[in-house]
């Protein structure tokens, strides 16, 4: 089943959407909102199934779907955890400065606590007050949202505990990184408000294409409009989303509406390093990484950082070429506070 | 006023609690729970004051009020940020290792994203799978609950939006913190859930005590029914709420509901480094701290971190010695994934 808050409220208003994005129906007899749906998953998602069902064999009054009406399927949540399972992107980080990646990047996650409590919504700007400096960037990731998880999960329990997945831009501040991390503490000022695509869906919806606890299928990304990557979700990744429940809950529970990140997804192809999709390659996710393997290539980074402007588009379509989860599509602005 | 969350459900049940902290009425025809009053603070705040001023006069029902029926204020939250508003312990870990403290960290804080989603109750126990080799340690903190904070507010105006001051014991896991902080992401499996007090009070029902944004009382730690700690929340702090607020803002909004935390707090006195209570110092109010005297005295800690049993409570008292946040008090078991 696919589901969708529109905008609504602080916790926007839990609608069930059709496989084919066209039609909703509200679910508020089920439950008003999906961090209440969550809450209550074994009770609720019988009667959301049955409002899926209802929908598409036309027995239940349906509304037209508009992917600008939403806002992320949480919009606001208890916990983002976002991982970097694509360790292609890490390795290139490390080489366009000449650092070796630690073994243990291939056994243990690399994560990082995100800030949850002001998303964005999937057509939502990026507002920031500077384009100068700043770095801003997209990262096109999958995400899932988790059920209640209990500390110590394994990594064979904790795929159980994935209820919905969905697609993510991570925006990220490049030019505020370096500083925040020489500090220690981590990632704050440099990851604003993330965007989450406007439905997410139950792993028995993607099919096949859900295998292992990852998605199987490009991400694609438009930058501008321009094709700028399509790298492949179930390639390349060093964990997968049953890994990185287990790495998040080792020392303490996650409680439901949890969201675990994939990190950018990021392919090697040939060894690597990514060519772009105008080369013949799968492009990329963010635009760190074309900066870093220009950087590698040619001793500096040539292509900018967005600019007032610049627009990114993430989605990702099924095997029959349609949308699965809508997408995400963000112009960054210029934010004024008087607004 | 002072308000507390009695356990129910997930989010707790809002009540507001006497000056004295011995009755409570129940808040439920206000607003039903902590964050849904913060959601909507303006139309909520002046019922919950009234509810307030008829519990002291006794003209509203009320009932005996036991801080151990307590959640945390707020039991799931959207956001934790951490702050490091002491440098004195900031100092006393980079002395322990020979460093220097950079310069920028006088005026750019420290401050780190935390997990919300699952705080323990302020008499909750500590459930860890070992208590060798993970350094299982307390951290005494003050924290603020703050409104809706718009991206980019100065820290002139940020004291504007504190609406709640409340007590937190910051579960730290020493052992696993430098691995983690190698890696460069920051905190995650090093910080598992945090306690916070039975009590969360407004700013005015501080009186004097509050002032430019900061509690001017000691904060009162003991450790197995010993005094441990003294150390004077409103004095060595590098920087006050305010300008922790304007930090975490600077990149995103923060959502009503919001938890900014001081930072262990810990006092120089004479230049320091801090004595125990015994000793005629002010104590500490973690047990790293002594740890990294212990090293820059002696060459090594001497005192272990929490094992199974161990105790601590922490409280802050008012200028009569009235409590006035109730106390967290929590143990340290063994946690088993079965119970």
């Amino acid at each position: 089943m696919k589901l969708a808050s529109l905008k609504s409220g602080r916790d926007g208003k839990l609608v069930v959407v059709s496989k084919d994005l066209t039609r909703y129906t509200e679910a508020g007899r089920v439950s008003p909102t999906l961090q209440a749906a969550l809450d209550n998953w074994d009770k609720v998602a019988p009667g959301l199934e049955e409002l899926a069902q209802g929908l598409e064999s036309g027995s239940v009054p349906a509304e037209r779907f508009h992917e600008r009406e939403c806002t992320s399927p949480v919009p606001r949540a208890y916990q983002w955890a976002d991982g970097s399972a694509y360790i292609n992107h890490v390795e290139l980080v490390r080489k366009a400065r000449g650092a070796e990646v630690p073994e243990s990047f291939y056994e243990d996650p690399l994560m990082y606590q995100g800030g949850s409590d002001s998303f964005l919504g999937p057509r939502d700007d990026i507002a920031m007050p500077t384009d100068e400096g700043w770095g801003i960037d997209m990262e096109g990731e999958v995400a899932v949202i988790t059920g209640d998880v209990p500390m110590g999960v394994t990594s064979e329990e904790a795929g159980d505990y994935i209820r919905l997945i969905m697609l993510v831009n991570d925006v990220s501040l490049r030019g505020l990184i370096p500083g925040e991390l020489a500090k220690g503490f981590g990632f704050f000022q440099s990851k604003p408000s993330s965007a989450f695509s406007p439905v997410a869906v139950t792993p028995e919806e993607l099919g096949d294409a859900w295998d292992n606890a990852a998605v199987h299928l490009p991400l694609l990304v438009r930058y501008n409009g321009e094709p700028f990557g399509q790298a492949n979700a179930g390639v390349d990744l060093t964990f997968n989303f049953s890994q990185l429940i287990a790495h998040a809950a080792k020392s303490r529970p996650l409680c439901a509406g949890t969201i675990i990140g994939s990190g950018t997804v990021s392919n090697k192809r040939d060894g690597g390093p990514g060519k772009a999709i105008v080369d013949g390659g799968d492009g990329y996710s963010c635009i760190a990484e074309i900066r870093m393997i220009e950087t590698i290539q040619d001793g500096a980074p040539k292509t900018p950082f967005m600019k007032f402007g610049d627009t990114v588009e993430i989605k990702m379509k099924d095997k029959l070429g349609k949308s699965i989860f809508g997408s995400i599509d963000q112009k960054v602005v210029k934010y004024d506070r008087m607004v």
